[in-house]
């Protein structure tokens, strides 16, 4: 790491007040998560016990699917929901976005474990939308939408654009699939219940630790036959722990906190992005954003970024950020993602915060 | 589940004292590891940071390896370990005893998704010895040892028979990789080191939820090169959690207040085997234990086992097992592992429980 971009991390990680997240990830949001839970109760075995099962099935009502399965990661939870599709219609082969996780930061999983290709759609800085599924020319078992797409700044496409996607994919008997590690903070927007997007699809994956703010965990949710499935591939995986109640409870004890503050966290995102464009050379991605996340592009290099925002948190005593990014064609970005915190800010702080980002422009600054 | 299988369950949980385990499995287990935790530590990140490697170096050094990698599970750290080997051979094939965890608990995973096929070496109710695999006739990249073999009551082979087919392996380019689920507990017995065991392993997985008692996790370790591939390995397995803290703090918790207890189990384990093997029709196997377990065999079957010990349970206070299962010819067996509940059984109640259990013989009582 270079000089520049650990004083960055420093001075976000002391900053008295965040933009972004709902705390810093401490052993603390497990210990709060615990801190009501009866010692007796029996830890969940290898997927059964009350301890597990009654978090899927509220889960699986929410989603409005029949079952839902309780994983350790979203990176195992989906490769085992495209496998299951691929095996059941003999086809190894799927289709989703080229910056979909499974695609970056897997390590070629599905390729590697599975032998699972995929065909890419859409290109690198727009959402998938109904003619590029509709336009495939490749067979595939599976399409795997992403909602929000969070590399480009968490995208979302029309709804009307889903309904004819999921139309199109049913009619031809491909199944449709949804990645949806940020659902909750996509339903704003959209202004549905995570049922009725999750009817769309025929299988969903929904993170725990991002908007949700557990430790770490997924939840897979389809019909009964596809859960059965799943809970194989996930011996198979090696993520039938014997005991998965610390991700559970956690996941269960911040979802009931926060599944009715997503639209609190969405408007504070417009509002915040709001604010960085009014900064000459910063810009967000979207520039209104549709959920709790933006992107925020900085006209200037990586370490120069570094530096201007180190001084800027110091100054302000806000954090921004604790990194920039390269984004090419000598700028840098960052991303934000609305949460608990965002509201406990004092506005006088936010105020001197903007105050400084307007005065010191990043071309002044080098 | 029959109903004398529920009642015997039901019985063994609630009785007062119990032969076997640290504890029963709840979420006090993991409440009392976190009781002195600083809730400011960090959490691990993607297999970074203190709150992992901490750890994983105490671990690599406890075992004598160059590193070791935190795991969610032994599931997947051993298929990993298998395929690395694999790899480096360009031979897809491995060999291990016919009850190895792999063959028989993973739905076969190990070929599913590594496309590894297995050579069973020995026969179902022995342990690997020398000339098992100075026999093998097909080549194979790995050969996996499982220390002490748990399906049939933790048995070890004499450590002249492992040094003969470490010196073997290594002649030939064989990888030698050690099922370490309980090594720990297999050292008293052995009169060893775990890094003096490791040592003719090039590869070894120990479990920390076993004898040391933790939540769940395992730890994989080898060399530098092994290492740094596995991790690879694990995020294309899913298991590279955002957080795995809750697992490796508790493991570390218990490996500390534990490590030094095996040879205590030892030998209550001995003790305790010689009062059963005392009983007519009940038999241990092995008879006299070398770990801290052992299977106790009933000269009745399964239903008849379960009704007997359920009326004996009641009668002494003691819970002596929650299960029995089928071991053929109408007899039946269930295992017992020692960990810190046995040495806090008052002595009055084993001389009541073992009374009892000489009174009701098994071929009196149906």
């Amino acid at each position: 790491m270079s000089e520049s971009a650990a004083k960055l991390k420093e001075t976000f990680k002391n900053a008295p007040y965040k933009l972004g997240a709902h705390s810093d990830r401490t052993v603390q949001v497990l210990m709060e998560a615990f801190r009501n839970v009866e010692e007796e109760l029996e830890s969940d075995m290898y997927g059964a016990g009350a301890a597990i099962e009654d978090f899927q099935g509220k889960m699986a009502a929410f989603l409005g699917k029949e079952a839902a399965v309780f994983f350790p990661s979203g990176t195992m939870a989906q490769q085992i929901a495209l496998r299951i599709w691929c095996d059941r219609r003999e086809l190894k082969r799927v289709a989703y976005h080229p910056l979909c996780h499974l695609e970056i930061h897997e390590e070629d999983g599905l390729k590697k474990l599975h032998g699972i290709e995929a065909v890419l759609l859409a290109d690198r800085d727009r959402v998938v939308g109904a003619d590029d599924v509709l336009g495939m020319r490749e067979e595939v078992a599976c399409v795997l939408l992403e909602l929000p797409q969070r590399e480009i700044g968490g995208q979302l496409p029309p709804y009307e654009e889903l309904e004819a996607i999921s139309a199109y994919c049913r009619e031809r008997g491909i199944r449709l699939h949804l990645d949806g590690a940020r659902l909750l903070e996509s339903l704003p927007y959209y202004g549905k219940t995570a049922a009725e997007v999750c009817a769309l699809f025929d299988s969903v994956y929904l993170s725990v630790y991002k908007g949700i703010g557990g430790v770490a965990g997924a939840v897979l949710a389809g019909d009964a036959s596809f859960a059965a499935e799943s809970k194989v591939w996930k011996r198979r995986h090696g993520g039938d722990l014997i005991s998965l109640y610390p991700y559970v409870l956690s996941a269960d004890y911040y979802f009931e906190r926060r599944k009715d503050e997503m639209g609190r966290y969405y408007e504070e995102a417009k509002e915040l992005a709001a604010r960085f464009n009014a900064c000459e050379g910063v810009s967000t991605r979207p520039e209104t954003p549709v959920t709790n996340m933006f992107h925020v592009h900085l006209a200037m290099p990586k370490e120069e970024a570094e530096a201007w925002l180190t001084s800027v948190i110091q100054g302000a005593g806000v954090g921004v950020t604790s990194y920039a990014k390269e984004a090419g064609d000598g700028a840098s970005y960052f991303e934000i993602s609305i949460g608990d915190r965002y509201g406990t800010i004092p506005p006088s702080r936010l105020d001197g915060l903007f105050e400084r980002m307007k005065k010191g422009l990043p071309h002044q600054s080098s």
